[in-house]
């Protein structure tokens, strides 16, 4: 007898061949990281970054010279259900706000050097209301996981995984809920600043959304085709292809970390090459990165999404990087070491 | 019956001069905040950012064109007493190596494009001894204040206030055991990386010079003279300095805050034009900050001083103005507005 295949079993096995990280690339920033001109350590969480940055770009000398922002978009049937304080209409309207360079990301991106592209996710075919159906088939959700994957080429050394779609942190919260338990509203927060009532319909419809699914819900590929929005199945695939190409990835907040509980679900491993850009304002992100085992870099009290978080963590990463690049060692500098005592 | 004069009393009068807030630039920025394509409030500390700005450069379209970092830095009597794991001949090293663009303050500014400018206070003649003596003439610090208001010239719109100096982080604690009483433990970190034996030597160091000068210490500019060094005197007057000139102002780590703590110990109202740029590793710099009234921006584990911290935050300013300056509005946008419930 033989299991029936499943469009999930390619997505499986890739996860299991995800690549370790670079001991070497590590070894050889340490070794040059305790001679620069500073009393070790005093650079606290820059120079994590620059160990982050080697052994997961797996070189010695790590790079940041194209970083990518990719903001993948999608509509979501739920959003019928009133749980957003704007019209699904505001998912395309961004797009186009995005094009012409009026979002808070294209600012942030055009500050620090970081480039900016944007999938849109079959907008015009909102997926199906989590609280009635699955939000896809499982071979439309494999299909964008595979569309993320592809998202990854071209030379690019860091990846900020951000979405824009109206209704996505409901879709985010019953994510949470179907992985993590609790009740509803410990996973709900205001998203874009919707008001008491519409709260209440965002509670209850990932309560729904949750006890409908909960049979198949075991299975996190199974649980992100079912309560997952299209944005979500594609930065996973993001993710895992950045893995698959020495990519280092900042994540950003709410939704985003939404794709990366799938595969930390499947396997914490997988989001190893993974930094938390900022815990966000939302609801429960600070539980969530709790759960990921990820410590954010910046808290700024944000919760717009766009990969706007993860972008603002570039700025530090390149200074981080700066600093360990360009910086003197005590030899060179005639700067006298750390008397030992 | 005519008081004597002192020294101090230009920096009284001058402290009790300092301008207020611009409420109208405050209020044409928070006018057009509300208009930008993201839900009201969703870019969190960012919008706080550009209100500050506007309200202190007392501009409705705050700049960020000429930020500049200035390293004060002095040497210090009380390293004879073997409080620090560097020798003093360090300090005047690290100016060098500021000087040829070795440092990390010299990368991090390089990477934010902020200017850097290091101003060497009498290196060769440390102060005083604090656990023996005052540690300068009131003359002597009057001075330097004065020294540390002419650095701040020039068109600069943001000062990031930093220092170098070995010794000095035992100079910042003995002033915030001063002001704020406590065991002098609570106050002493390890600095540069001070060894057990080291740490016991700060700590007596600072609870004798506390002990010796207290009868002295209810008038801050007094305690700043006799506990402080040149550099904390500088950077009390370039804070002061930048008030004057409506330049807003970016705190760095443990020891620029005691210059601060300085002049909030005079007025709380100081340093209303000053933004905590990060909160550092070092010993109790989270609690001066909090008796400070100030949120850090960042917290990102750094104990280097320099104006590290400072400069990293800029990098987030400089991000946060452009989102404000940069964003299309709802209406530009053609983007729906919240559904009004």
């Amino acid at each position: 007898m033989t299991a029936t295949a499943s469009p999930f079993d390619s997505i499986r096995d890739l996860i299991a061949l995800i690549p370790p990280a670079s001991e070497a690339a590590l070894a050889a920033v340490s070794a040059r990281e305790i001679q620069l001109t500073k009393p070790q350590g005093s650079l606290g969480r820059l120079e994590e970054i620059v160990a982050f940055l080697a052994t997961w770009q797996g070189k010695a000398q790590p790079s940041l010279d194209r970083p990518l922002v990719a903001i993948f978009a999608g509509n979501h049937g739920v959003a019928a259900k009133g749980v957003s304080a704007f019209p699904a209409s505001v998912t395309r309207a961004m797009m186009e706000n995005f094009s012409v360079g009026g979002a808070a990301i294209n600012q942030i991106c055009a500050a620090y050097g970081v480039g900016l592209k944007v999938f849109d996710l079959a907008l015009e075919i909102p997926t199906k209301d989590i609280t009635e159906a699955p939000a896809m088939e499982a071979a439309a959700a494999a299909a964008t996981f595979a569309f993320g994957m592809e998202a990854v080429a071209g030379g690019v050394d860091l990846l900020c995984v951000g979405e824009m779609g109206i209704a996505n942190t409901t879709v985010a919260a019953a994510i949470y809920h179907g992985l993590y338990g609790g009740a509803a509203e410990d996973w709900v927060g205001r998203g874009t600043g919707v008001d008491e009532a519409g709260l209440k319909r965002k509670i209850a419809a990932v309560e729904a959304a949750v006890a409908l699914h909960r049979p198949f819900l075991h299975d996190p590929l199974e649980l992100m085709r079912r309560l997952g929005g299209r944005e979500i199945a594609a930065m996973a695939g993001a993710i895992v292809a950045a893995r698959m190409q020495n990519i280092p990835v900042v994540l950003d907040g709410y939704v985003s970390c939404a794709a990366a509980a799938i595969l930390h679900a499947i396997d914490p491993g997988a989001l190893d090459h993974c930094l938390a850009g900022h815990v966000s304002a939302e609801g429960a992100h600070a539980e969530v990165l709790r759960r990921l085992g990820k410590k954010p870099l910046l808290d700024l009290d944000l919760r717009l999404g766009e990969g706007s978080g993860a972008a603002l963590a570039v700025g530090v990463l390149k200074a981080a990087l700066a600093c360990h690049t360009g910086m003197a060692t005590f030899e060179q500098a005639k700067v006298a070491g750390k008397a030992e005592g």
